[in-house]
Order: C-alpha cells, then structure tokens, then sequence
C-alpha cells in the first residue's frame, strides 16, 4: 500500500462527491422545477468527472473511490486487506469532505441530513443492477480494452443514472456521504443500510459472471 | 460458437434494451410532457451504454446484440450458421429479460404489451435508413478503423434516434421487446412485422453497398 | 481519383445532410417551442453523425462532405481539380438526396424551398468565423494529431452551432441542400449566396493563416 | 518562445472566449428563460471547443490559454519568463478580440462592460476548487496518460461549470474578457479582482498537490 495511493482515493473522492452534489444543487437551481433537466446536467457533471478522475489517478490508485470495486479487487486477491481497508476509509472521509466543500461553495448550511425517502424492491433492485453494471463493466473491459476503462466507467454511470429506477448511487460511500446533504442528490439516512446491502450483492454478482464471460479469450471474435 | 459468446450476447442484449427501456420510462416521468427532453435523456442513455457493451463484449463475441447484425454478418461469411440462430435466441431472449428487469425496478407491471402505434410508409423508411446506416457503419468502420466501433455505433444510434422518424429501432429484437413494454420506447405488437421487415431491407442494402465502397483501399486518401 | 472516393463523398453527405435536416425536424415538432431545446437535439446528432462518417469515410475520400474543404485542399495541391470538380458535384448531389430522404421520412412534402431569411452583417461575419474555424481545425489537426480529427471536426462543429450568431452552416453543399427544406434548419435561396461567399472567405482565411501557425514543428512543446 | 506559439496562444483564446460568449448569448436568447438549459448550451460548446483548441495547439503551444496555467508552468521551471509573460499577454489580447468578435457576430455593442455582481465567499471558494481541480488535471494527466490531456481538460470544465458555485471561470484572462461583456457568461468590473486572487490561491495550491500524489509511480496500479 502507497500513501500517495491512498492520497490519491481520498482526493478523487472528494473531487467525484463534490461533483455530484455540486452539480445536483446547481441543477436543481437553475432547471424551474423540471426534474429530466435537473439530471441531465447532474449526468452530465458525474459522467464528465468521472473521465478525468479515472484516467488521472488509474496509474496511481486504480482510482476506486467506491468500496464496492475495492472490496471486489480484494475478493480477487489483486489488493490485499490493508490497502482495501485504507481506500474504503480514505473514499468515505474524502466523500464526506467532498460534500462538504460543495456545500461551502453553494452557501448552505455545511452540515445536514438528507430527508429523501429511497428504498422498496424496485429501488434495492436498482442499485443491485447499478452496481452489477459498474462493477462488471470494470472488471470485463479491464480484459478486453483496459485503455477504454476511464470512457467506459463514466459512460455507464451516465446510462445508468437514467436507467436504473434509484439514479444510481451504486457506490456505498457516496451513499454516505450524500445520506449528509438534504439536496437533490441525497437520502435520507435510514435508507443508506438498503442500499448499501444491495449494492454489495449486485458487486459479488458480478464478480462472479464475470469469470464465466471472460477468463478465457473467446474462440470467434468478430 | 463459444458459450461465453452467445452468454455474452444475452447479457449484453439484457443491460441494453434494459438501458432502452429503463430511460425511457425515467424520462418520460421527469420530463413535465416535453418530449424533447424526455428524447434527449434516452439518447445518452443508448448512446452510452452502447459504448460501454461494445468496448467490453466485442472481443467475446462481436458485440452484435442484434439480429440483423448477425444475420449480415452471416451472408458475409464471418459466422456460421449455428452460432447466428445461437446469437439471435441469446439476443431476444436476454432483451427481453432486460425489459422485464427494467419493469421491476420502476415497479409498473412485468408483463405489458405496448399500444403504441407505429406504421406507414415514413417510418417504414425511416426504420430501413435507420439499419442501413448501422449495419454500414460497422462494416465500413471495420474495414477502416475498427477501433473506433464502439464509439462510432454509440454514436450513430445517438444520431439516429433524432434524424430517423421512428427514433431509429434498427434492430429485430429490440423491436420484439419494446412490444413487451407500454412505455415511451414501446411499439404496438402488429407494428412489430413491418418494423423488422425494413430492418432486413436496410441492413441486406448496406451488406451490398459496403462492397461498393469499401473493398478496395482507395488511391487518394486526404 | 477514385470512383469509390465519389461514391463516398455522395453517400457520407446524403447521410450527413439528412442527419441536419431530419434531426432539425424532430427537434422542432418535440421541443414544444423551446428554440434552446430543439437546437441541442440538432446539435447532437450532426456532431454523432459527423464523428460516424468521417471515421468511416476518411481513409477512402477524405471525409470532406464540404466544397470549401475540397477548395481548399485543392488550392494546397493536395488533390487534383478533376477530382475537387467531382467532390463538389457529389456532395451536392448526395446532400440533396438526403434532405429529400429525410422529408420522406417525416411525411412532408418532398420538393420544398425555404422561407427562412438569414442575412446581414451578424450572419456573414458568422458564416466567416465558423468556415475559417472548420478549415483551421482540419489542416491544424492533419499536422499536430490526425487521429484525433473525427472528434475534432465533429466537436468544432457541435460547438459552433451554438457560438455563432448563424448555428454554423459552413459549408456550400448544405448552405444549398438547406435551401431546398423549409424547416427549422432552412434558409431561403435568395441568402444562399451571401452565406457561401462568406464561407469561402472563412476557408481561405484559414487556409493562409493555417502555415502562419502550423507549417515548422514549434521550438517549446508542453 | 517560438513566435508561432504566441500567435496560436492569442488564436486560440480569441476562438476559446469567442466560444464562451457567444455561445452564453445564443443560449440566454433561446432558452426562454430556463437557465439550466442555457447553461446546458454553454457547456456543451465550451467543452468541445476545449477539446478541438488544446488537441490542435498542444504541440504548438502547449495550449494554455489561461495565465494560471501559464503561472504554474513557469513555476514548475517548463516555461521561461519571457515566454510567459508573452503567452499571458497574447492570452488577454486574444481573448479580448475573441469576445468582440463574437458581440460582432449577435450584433450587439462592441465595447460593453458587465454589471453582473459575482463576489462573496461561496463564488471565491468555488473559483480557488475550479482552478485547483483544473490544474491538477493538467499537471496528473501530464503525468499519467498525456494523450487525455484534450479529452480531460475539455470534460474537467464541462463538470465544473455545474459542480463549482461560479460556473468555474477558472481563467485569469478569461475573467477580464467577460468583464468586457454585458451577457449571460459576464462579470462586473469590480467583481474581477477578488476571482483572480482565487483562481491563482488554487492554482498554487494544485501546483504543490501535484507532487504529493504524482512524483514517483505508485508501488501498486490497478
């Protein structure tokens, strides 16, 4: 384990967290109260975000910044226990003090609680699928096309804050982190342990289909 | 034919006619009637996951997704006959998979049948310039650049799904899940038949027309 | 010159072409009068499309889709006047087959002239700006990162859209496609030759200011 | 210094700012009132343009166009004195002649100065975060992948001008250009100074960041 790895997830995080609740506060804003322009700029930010943390800090940390994918390369036994611990820690502090920050920015109360209600089996749903995507589309185009992983994880949280019925938290820091702003982008914090769980199934499912698509190198490529 | 590439093609139909389906209906209920807007979120969505699967899944099976990709691909001798019957069960099954899955996590009714009406000779045509663009797209990309297939299918059918007048289905098997959903991306099942016959048309015309232009390097490049 | 090159430059501007007109069209009858919103679905897809065809299209005839690009490349040396003469010819042809295709789609009137005006020293200037500013991109980029000019010219494009005062034509061949639509994306015939000598002014430009720039690899990289 | 690369400087900016006004203008004048869609426009041609000038300039250049950039570069000993000061210069008069020109093109006052009050803890802070993520994604992506820097810098500023309170201005030189303009993306004259001195405290402190997370090559990549 590298402490500038761990710098490096800990600042990522609060970068990608103050975007997402940035962007949310901001959207909602300016949009007059129609929700499909409020996500679309708040897409817009995330997926953009994401590109440029992804494709600088990769070589640094793996640029995680989601426990969820550490707890997946640690299953995988491509990270060992120390390092997963220290990035899940680094991930939530540098969340929170992302959220903060963004906070600070928009001139409102710097601490708060989310009172968005989410959960029920379509949003656990949701995030079981969110997170299956996420983590798969990682851990299969780290195989096939692993210089594509900065485009490809920014366009699947952009397509998937649309289609998946919760927006699409699949990261349970952020699910922290956003349980501490009563914004667009928030939750209320009874609902963050549903989520959490779900998130956590739909990693482990896809750790595991992942070695049924792509161990071996197809015999029929295009 | 490998398993992990007829896995791959109904895994990769479910996650993407789940995208279809999934953004559709959040659009719809976000847009406040604006039809505009509610297009423009399930275009990034499409657009997006589109390049996340073909990225990932093109070097496990091609990526196709869809039948008239295989079957064009089939008159082109690159696949044989058992693994294009194999691809287009795994296409229409796995979709419409991600269809139900999609009605799940929104938690409106699994099983639906749209009556949305879609015919006549516009949309006809619109459906056979639709899948004429695709299928030359990824032919003549193929011959010229094929690293950039995945972003040039993403991005074709982000055009396509503004300047074709049937928001560009282009593809049988999606067109048999849509049926399955009364949503904003649903077609009524008797316009199924029509919709999939111009497909065939388009795409068979390009399979023809992609000779024409592209076997040959040609003597003058810019 | 090669007929495979012709045939490219037909197909690749009947396809651009009815992407302008088409998704103009879309754009108009969903956007429920917001001019904003219907000018971000054009956008969108002529940037996707743009990105399409010149991946695809570039290797076989240079992609120009555009009579002041082939004036310039000829005035360059870089092809020849036959060819320049059959470039031309085939990217008006090409486009105005495409703007029909795109008005037989959406079920309107096939032969339509524009009743849109679009004149005066704003929209001259404009027409300038954005030609000068194509041209500049692509004899720019040919010199520092040809690989990246499929998303240079599609991004130049889709930026231009929206910082001139003209949504940038730039271009001849749809300067007089446009005029033959009358729709959102139209121009009356009687400004059609204001904005093509403004165009050629703009490419001529940039072709001159091109080597001030670009000609000696500089002494001080990044 | 290579008078090439203070001439593509000031060309660049001129197009850069040009792009930044006039695409705030044409936004304000057709979103009808709804910011989040104007800024929407804004954004989209902001981007682009950002990746078309720093693809194309980089190897002339570097493409700073942005006297913080320019600061850091010297600081970092990659620049001379000279050089910078020359660059800084070309980037304000460039950029200058870059918003009348696109005040020409909307046929607006040339000469026009903001009344837009944008001051207050909030915007300096958001101003200080803008220009420190800036930075570090240009000295990061330098460092880890250099043939993102267009991809990254292009979408580093599509996020944060949703995810900063300021709508990331970012840019010494920019900041005074929209002084110069009475419009959607404008800054009063005396609001000019306090944004400056935030964009050079993050700017600095990104420049010291840097080292922490990217001097030497983490022990352990993804």
């Amino acid at each position: 384990m590298s402490r500038r790895a761990v710098l490096a997830e800990a600042l990522g995080s609060a970068m990608l967290f103050a975007t997402v609740i940035g962007s949310g506060i901001m959207a909602e804003r300016l949009a007059g109260g129609n929700v499909a322009l409020a996500l679309l700029g708040n897409t817009l930010a995330t997926g953009a975000m994401l590109f440029v943390l992804v494709t600088m800090l990769a070589p640094v940390s793996g640029a995680h910044m989601n426990p969820a994918v550490t707890l997946v390369l640690r299953l995988r036994g491509q990270i060992g226990t120390d390092t997963a611990i220290a990035y899940a820690g680094a991930q939530i502090a540098g969340g929170i003090l992302g959220v903060w920050l963004a906070h600070l920015m928009f001139e409102v109360s710097v601490f708060q609680l989310s009172a968005k209600m989410r959960f029920g089996p379509g949003q656990w749903l949701a995030e079981a699928i969110a997170t299956f995507g996420l983590v798969l589309t990682i851990l299969g185009t780290a195989k096939t096309r692993p210089g594509s992983i900065p485009a490809s994880v920014a366009l699947y949280i952009t397509a998937a804050y649309w289609f998946t019925a919760s927006t699409s938290f699949a990261n349970p820091a952020i699910t922290i982190a956003r349980a501490l702003s009563d914004s667009f982008a928030g939750i209320a914090p009874a609902c963050v342990p549903g989520f959490i769980a779900a998130q956590l199934v739909g990693a482990v499912a896809a750790h595991l289909v992942a070695d049924a698509i792509f161990t071996e190198p197809s015999a029929e490529p295009l």
